[in-house]
């Protein structure tokens, strides 16, 4: 990525993140609301320093389609709200067990599990009432909000991201998934993450009112950067581990289906620049109001964690 | 109630439950989908037996309104996948931690407890897919899809149903609530069963163009057959406790607050009664049109479970 190329994206991503965070402060009931401990949970997690990643595509997918971030800043929100949920529930003991997430305790592990399963089940429905609000947003009319909340809905349900979870908790060290573990591991991706990151995209252009092919278009775009941002975590999980915890990381290795277990170092990160170049030219289409979605998707397997 | 009133009802229910029976076969996925064990188990406690309740009173909503039944069959169909949600996950051992549930093991106790909290995920997110598939359904207008989606999503996060369920896990056993236990009561019941009844009538009354008044209307006979409707499953707990379950059934009785722990039997009998008679003053103003939702308020103590 180029010096100035990376100047524009991390502005943008600056003072689009600073916009979501005043609008979730807004958006979420206040620790004070009855139940004062289920919404004390509920903003841990959200305001866990995320960097607003799926909001930002949000925005950016109705820029690129000649809308503003203004009119989806609610849906936005959403996806962000979403996202948590979804870390909230994985990080449970019945799932993928962590104790830790972002330098802090895991929801469940300061407030118990019960509430942390509500914490999560109120995430995922306040999801669904900021994208209805977001019809309210002069401008939107009322069947695009329709249409977002369907897409949102179809992503992240169990044909997307809880599809993609339920196979990633099945299939950890089941030795019988032996002969096809790369056709796994394309499921669980193109589910657990991919799915969230494309609706992402979709939903921005959905919430101005873009036509079929430009929805097509993102649609292609999101599911490659999506494909680059998991193989660029599966490679960091890889790298990081072997500098910072030793022999614990490649246990993990060994147990979950990761890009660099199934495919190797190399062969991964050649797989993740072939996603970023395809990403890129999904957008040829947009011209020049393409240049921060052409950065971030550079951004993918350059950012660290 | 009187013979005929009951034989409509019957009817009534009969009729609607077998259409929503027939729907839901429809829109869950098909357990040959991959994730497989995640669809069965969404399947396994969506068909399990239910009465079908929610979406009677949201196909009856639509009714009185003067709209049909079939203009709001997703959305019907919606509420008993949410409300089944709330089942599977309140039934987890981090929650209420029961094995039993109309008379077959829990969901977790069949499929584990990761999976039962994906099937929950699950379940709620299609409930919200299906609200938005309702726009679909020719004379429904977009803008009333939407508004939908925001009465089920207040009704079910955690300013309703999600906040009860906090708020009786957070208040089970804690002896610091001696003060204000029927203040603690009426919060419950309000918000974990009472908002999702509420929502029913009224999804079904907007879905179909309804004005304020008659939403208004609905509201009031919602609040008031949930409180009966909560009030009699208090009530048969213990009349049941004692013939079924002897000494294990009073412990629970003790642990947790019930109508009958905090004004004894007779004066929960009497509030029901009383809730019944002002859900049946709220729905003068249809007239004749009344006549099947009149019945359901008096059945809501009536009923065997």
């Amino acid at each position: 990525m180029e010096k100035t190329e990376q100047s524009v994206l991390l502005s943008f991503l600056k003072s689009r993140s600073r916009k979501v965070d005043a609008a979730l402060e807004r958006f979420l009931p206040r620790e004070a609301r009855m139940p004062e401990v289920l919404h004390k949970a509920m903003r841990y997690s959200v305001f866990a320093g995320g960097k607003r990643l799926r909001p930002a595509l949000c925005m950016a997918g109705a820029e690129i389609c000649g809308g503003s971030a203004r009119q989806v800043l609610p849906a936005a929100c959403a996806l962000e709200v979403l996202h948590t949920y979804s870390l909230v529930h994985d990080d449970l003991p019945a799932m993928d067990d962590d104790d830790v997430r972002r330098g802090r305790p895991t929801n469940h592990k300061v407030f118990g599990d019960g509430l942390a399963i509500l914490a999560g089940d109120g995430l995922l429905t306040l999801a669904f009432e900021l994208i209805a609000r977001n019809a309210e947003v002069s401008g939107v009319q009322p069947e695009w909000a329709v249409e977002a909340s369907r897409v949102v809905a179809v992503a992240a349900g169990s044909l997307g991201m809880v599809g993609g979870q339920a196979v990633d908790l099945v299939s950890a060290g089941n030795a019988a998934l032996n002969g096809h573990r790369a056709q796994v591991l394309d499921y669980i991706h193109r589910h657990k993450t991919g799915a969230l990151i494309r609706a992402s995209l979709d939903v921005g252009a959905v919430l101005v009112g873009a036509g079929r092919d430009e929805r097509r278009a993102l649609a292609r775009y999101g599911e490659n950067i999506g494909l680059a941002f998991q193989i660029a975590d599966d490679v960091l999980d890889v790298v990081g581990d072997k500098k910072l915890l030793g022999k614990k990381g490649s246990d993990q290795d060994n147990r979950k289906l990761t890009f660099p277990a199934v495919y190797g170092l190399e062969e991964s990160r050649r797989r993740a620049h072939k996603a970023v170049s395809d990403a890129k030219r999904a957008l040829r289409r947009f011209g020049s109001r393409a240049e921060v979605l052409s950065a971030l998707a550079d951004y993918m397997i350059e950012r660290d964690r």
